[in-house]
């Protein structure tokens, strides 16, 4: 038995990072004041686009966020808290963002390392965990019919994915997977939080 | 010999909505003043666009659209109808919503089906049955720059085919795969149809 | 060895392509003031949706896109290459255009191909090829929130995709595949150049 399971740290970023991405599209929906429907399509494309994109190019077996139900019901909680309560507390608001970039550095990375392990080379892994990270948001975004945040005028939101998919691939290559996603999740949260406040734009 | 095949009927009901679909997206390259290649481009994403989703989404094959040609045939014919015939009477609208509400509750119900006959849980398949019978739409919508109907101001759309869908995860379980189908056809038609007529929304 | 080797001119055509559409989804990304990420990003849609959709939907393993890197590195290159020259001086323009048309042959004759290879019907072989050859510019549209150029308002571009993956399952059906690339490709560009240059449209 080990004291320290670094493999079930990542499933609980991944997992908050679903629900804060759930929360995230769900606010969307009560911006355009949709009606539940539109919670949960918002919740479920922001909060598993990424990932069902990536497994979909991979093509190796259905999207993980189909054959594993906790991926489902967390963003469909996801959906709930946005429906239930209309988060607009600086508090509330900052913590999604936290929660949101560091879910960020995990999916680039998670994303990187499986098209690693299933052969890809460096070029198209590193593109397929930034669609991982990027992928729902930019689903969510094109479905309301809003040009993607991601294209401009927001502060370095790819760019953070591009880092900790590129940091993955190189651990990655060095036999140290577990370090990638540490290294890729701190400095992508470290990169999205300062920029953000700080107004950093390509 | 059997007198009555459920199967057959399927089909028929599964054609049919694949027709009427066909022609519904047609109807939108109309209003848009779309040339042909608008009218054949929407009358497929309508007609087979839902099932293309469930299947790419699957990985368990090319779609059914691709693999059987009867599909493709039929939503181009959808295209023709739509191009040649400007469908504005009474009757011709509550004809169009009547199979398209029949088809809807069949799409729920096969793309559940189909997905827990693959061994994916409850709630996916619930999702992919509910993605399978409003999938097409949404599709269209999107391509055209409209914010999807099914996200609010629209009447029990959506709901109708979510209660198909659970209603074929509950038979399927009990091991009545063909009469989900018909229950879940008869509830979805019937409470599309009404919520239409009252105007509920939810 | 052989003097002439088709499949090398073929690969030659298909990856001027990529280049090409690579640099006129970064023109689109300049028309809207987007950051580098977004030039990225219409460049890949552009210059690699088309075959990615193909693949997706075959589903007979990772896209071409992602497993053999040459594509990503071009897309990428005619990303930069939009970036760094605005090109808009009649002759670029021109060049472009004939590339494009040149490319367009190219991928719905080898989108056609792949299917048929794959065992697919003719229909939905020629639906392959022209997702293949339209695909990456619809997408691109999609994203940035226009309706599809090819839905309407614009000169013979689908029609010339249509023309060649017709082309190419009958020239295919007689064993002569080589062929079917050739006059694909040249009756493909000959058609949409010409459309171009006297306004031709359905």
């Amino acid at each position: 038995m080990e004291i320290f399971d670094p493999g079930a740290v990542f499933n609980a970023v991944d997992l908050a990072g679903v629900l804060a991405n759930g929360v995230l599209g769900g606010a969307v929906a009560r911006q355009l004041r949709m009606d539940p429907v539109g919670f949960l399509v918002l919740a479920l494309t922001s909060a598993l686009g990424g990932g069902v994109l990536r497994d979909t190019l991979l093509q190796a077996g259905a999207p993980v966020a189909l054959t594993n139900p906790a991926y489902l019901f967390t963003a469909i909680a996801g959906a709930f808290i946005a429906y239930a309560i209309e988060l607009k507390g600086k508090w509330a608001n900052r913590f999604l963002i936290v929660i949101d970039a560091v879910a960020l550095g995990c999916w680039a990375a998670t994303g990187t390392a499986k098209a690693l392990v299933l052969g890809l080379e460096w070029l198209p892994a590193i593109l397929l965990g930034v669609v991982t990270a990027v992928g729902g948001g930019m689903i969510r975004d094109i479905v309301v019919g809003r040009v993607p945040a991601i294209f401009g005028g927001n502060t370095l939101y790819a760019t953070g994915a591009l880092v900790a998919a590129v940091e993955m691939v190189i651990l990655y290559g060095l036999g140290l997977q577990n370090v990638g996603m540490g290294v890729a999740i701190a400095s992508c949260a470290t990169l999205c939080i300062l920029a953000r406040r700080r107004g950093w734009k390509l």
